[in-house]
């Protein structure tokens, strides 16, 4: 059996543990792809910015920095995990409602065609959305063919992309199997339809390199409180393809999308910039973490902390097949590293009581429908005995609960 | 003239300015309702929460506080500042995206009228949401004939309301001249037309009392980073009247205003209670400084609050009358203190760049199209002395450049 003394021995990035908030603690965390863990940075960085920058500047920041800021730091997202030049990406709202603006630019870009195809494994938050879109906008929901442990493959797309499809939409990573999507030909068989392709990054951005303009994906959402680590609820962001940039419109017209915001005309005059994605006051205190992650992550390199996302989930797969499967655990993952994303899902029919009673015993993995226990494993925050101990601790708890 | 210093002598709340960032410096800040000073409380209230509520309760979090923070944080607001009776209110989103998602609602519970009456003085985001959703839905924008100065009153809304109207929506309190709308009045004949009122709260909700229970308001928004503190960015909060709940529907579909948010399930079904107007993942970082602020709110008590933000803008009225009018600066808002808001704002035909001078000399008023000067007062946060001090500044100032 792998030793996870070496194994974190031998990890370039294990230096970067410490720099978390409660690394040193027995904690078995296993759900940074859900909130990620504070950098103890970020309390400093908090507490130093309401003193300053707001305390200090106050209502001169808005034009010293912040409102620049949700463009910068999408840039600067762009430039170091989505594979996306400047311009088009920016930070603000919830995922939701950027989906809401996307799947509502998305379908206007492609007037007469009536579907919107996605998956029944997507994230519900995407399916509600759509959902929503659909029913207002008189479309129709077509689904994609998928099976839960796997994910969206090329072909299940292909089978039902045509000529009616305004946009294809999916979870670039699944987020119960953490199966990987072949966004590039995906995008493709989308684009041969005349289709539009909008991505959601939540369960991969941070954890995997992403190359959004290689892949000629049209638009895509992420999150930044899982691997990204910015606080319960921090802002997310979108990227629209410059192509698109002067011909889409979303619906949620607001003063910080203006063209001219603080002119305060008597109408709506859209920025001609990826700002007009933009709505409301942008959420500032929210962006501070996810700006010390990107410091941290782009100084790790996103390829070394794919290499070791890969190693940690290796290391839990082959942990469990040797404790854990004769206890009737199965694997709801690919078992190919180069198909899996961040995280591991174990099958077991006593899941949900399963993790509730890891929960009372400091091991926090998450429970996903119907059976699903999801073992997530932030790169830069987790260590190989970490897993081990969690590992460990679900063969206690369902030699007790089994 | 009144002395400064007997009124900050004789002021029961003088004893709150010093639990604000900066309130010993020299600064004359005239725009805490643009961005409100920070208590000095929220720098270690943040930075506990990294180490504490974040750091070491992680994912549990959700289950322990912050999924039903929204809501709790919204009662709050709603017992504290608004006459709101519990379950009517929630916190999430940017006032623009919540104004969206009202004006959408109320659009579609009064199906086939086919008007917005809004005043071409409301606040740009306001009128600019507006606008998108008249485009989207075939409506149209009916005007409130409006004096700049003044502000909407009862019967310039009697005279656009009718048959046709679906809802009409306006600010409180005037983010320009400071009026204060009746908001009791124009509701009633808001009502008698058949039609609904959407209040925009953000120049008035912690300055002065709010009733909407009993003023009949239908729906309601509001900012926390103006009176509130919040900080730059900070989350807005919707009211929604108990009686429209379960009618109501907004179009931003997500999971967090699903039924049961954790199921997960195939179909959306939104949440028979005020939460089926939130969407994405709740900004729980942001609501923190606004928790604060409604602690130091609640033990002052809004009338008092008001009683000395009326005395604030009253002294401001008296200097400028004094010093200013010689060099040619009128009052552009209402001279009864009962028709008036917050802030005053002064008028002159060099304002932008008396405003740009003044900021040089660390005196912060906002500058607004197309000569308005701006003196907002944060009653807690500002002192008479301060009030002094600027506008002695801007005197200077208008010596120098007018």
């Amino acid at each position: 059996m792998t030793d996870p003394e070496q194994l974190d021995a031998a990890d370039p990035l294990a230096k970067y543990r410490d720099r978390f908030v409660g690394a040193d603690t027995p904690l078995a965390y296993f759900d940074g792809n859900s909130l990620g863990r504070p950098l103890k940075n970020t309390a400093h960085r908090l507490a130093d910015f309401v003193h300053q920058e707001w305390g200090s500047r106050l209502i001169r920041g808005w034009d010293e920095q912040w409102f620049d800021l949700p463009i910068q730091l999408g840039d600067r997202l762009g430039r170091v995990l989505l594979g996306a030049a400047p311009g088009q990406v920016a930070v603000g709202d919830s995922t939701t409602v950027l989906l809401y603006k996307l799947m509502r630019a998305a379908a206007a870009a492609r007037p007469g065609r009536t579907e919107i195809v996605l998956d029944r494994d997507n994230f519900p938050t995407d399916r509600y959305v759509a959902q929503g879109v659909a029913d207002e906008l008189g479309l129709t929901l077509r689904w994609i063919a998928v099976d839960p442990d796997g994910g969206v493959t090329v072909e299940q797309v292909a089978e039902v992309v045509g000529p009616q499809t305004a946009f294809v939409t999916l979870s670039h990573v699944a987020y119960r199997s953490a199966w990987i999507a072949d966004a590039a030909e995906i995008t493709r068989i989308a684009h041969d339809a005349g289709a539009l392709l909008l991505l959601d990054l939540c369960h991969s951005v941070g954890a995997m390199p992403v190359e959004l303009d290689a892949w000629g994906v049209d638009l895509a959402v992420g999150c930044s409180y899982k691997y990204l680590n910015g606080g319960p609820g921090s802002p997310a962001f979108l990227y629209v393809a410059e192509r698109h940039l002067a011909s889409m419109a979303q619906p949620i017209q607001g003063w910080m999308g203006a063209a001219d915001p603080f002119l305060m005309g008597p109408t709506y005059e859209p920025a001609p910039t990826i700002r007009r994605f933009l709505s409301g006051t942008p959420p500032v205190v929210g962006m501070l973490a996810v700006e010390d992650m990107l410091e941290l992550v782009e100084e790790a390199g996103i390829d070394a902390v794919r290499a070791k996302s890969v190693a940690l989930t290796e290391y839990a797969i082959e942990l469990s097949d040797e404790i854990l499967k004769p206890l009737g655990v199965t694997i709801g993952s690919p078992r190919d590293p180069g198909l899996r994303g961040g995280h591991v899902t174990l099958v077991h029919p006593k899941a949900k009581a399963l993790t509730a009673s890891l929960w009372m015993r400091d091991v926090i993995p998450d429970f996903r429908e119907p059976d699903g226990v999801r073992v997530g494993l932030s790169p830069l925050s987790t260590s190989f005995q970490e897993v081990r101990r969690g590992m460990y601790a679900i063969r206690d708890e369902l030699e007790r609960v089994g």
